[in-house]
């Protein structure tokens, strides 16, 4: 997916696409390396600024390559890229080069260090907004300060774990927007 | 859907349904009354102890009753119960008794004073394990204390919410246990 696929997005509408709960992959930079993880503990916090909230253990070779830099990109992969994500999922950036190893390519972000994910459908760029959470929780409080999307398809065919190595698949829409109140929309 | 057909679940394995990230509904009960709410906003944060972060925003009846009881439960809804799951977004406690006003089932918990929502399915009971976060981030760490699961479907139709009225319906799933060091599953 080439970067003119993709257009800015407004980061406080980002919460569209991780509520629903999608497996993502983190990429960091620290001192001339990058790396990837695959993470699927993490929640919308607010919209106002943009918060994430996710876990990430300790024993992960991403998580002090973020909390040293202050800085990751959290990338959403399709179903197309499960077997990468896999891959990612089950390696240590301590060992391989993982954008060298899955063949992906990693892009300049706009206001971050860390690279985006290329083949990814969309790509938020964050800055570790509060680290106070980390030693009791493990959980990183972080803002995206700038957001790509791609342009088509409105709803993506993300993956979500279900644990024992299985994968539930992004299904069909259902829309309930006429019984919505405007202001819960 | 019976309380004979669920069964008691490992409170450590509870993510496996959390962690793709559906909707679901959180009871509470305080001083007499009851009360259902919707929630988007939630994320594993540990297995052993079973703790689950959820943002809840402060405005809603819930809050207070969940504040003050330090427990509530958290419920999984199926796709059959889509409109109920808006319905009960869509209006107040303040104003009606959602038991009453969707036909729910409340059934009686075994560790907390929160009904149980028996159509629902799965019912996690859960202790409020810390309230440190709630006056910066209105996020609530609940302890889940006790686990029930419906014996059949192993896979539940969940709905995951979207945006703008919009929710996704848990899809098909994909394995790849064979690639995964058992570790990680």
């Amino acid at each position: 997916m080439s970067p003119s696929t993709k257009r800015d997005f407004p980061v406080d509408q980002i919460r569209r696409f991780l509520e629903p709960g999608p497996i993502v992959l983190v990429s960091s930079h620290w001192r001339g390396r990058s790396n990837i993880m695959t993470m699927g503990w993490h929640m919308i916090m607010a919209f106002e600024p943009s918060l994430i909230g996710c876990y990430i253990w300790d024993a992960n070779h991403s998580y002090g390559m973020i909390r040293k830099s202050g800085e990751c990109v959290i990338n959403i992969p399709t179903l197309d890229m499960a077997e990468t994500v896999v891959g990612i999922g089950n390696t240590s950036g301590a060992d391989i080069d993982k954008f060298k190893e899955f063949g992906l390519t990693a892009e300049a972000a706009e206001k971050v260090g860390a690279p985006l994910i290329g083949e990814c459908y969309a790509n938020f760029e964050c800055k570790v907004a509060d680290d106070g959470l980390l030693d009791r929780y493990g959980v990183f409080v972080l803002e995206v300060v700038k957001a790509h999307v791609a342009k088509t398809p409105k709803y993506p065919k993300t993956i979500h774990y279900r644990g024992e190595g299985v994968f539930m698949v992004s299904g069909r829409n259902v829309s309930f927007r006429d019984r919505f109140k405007p202001q819960n929309l």
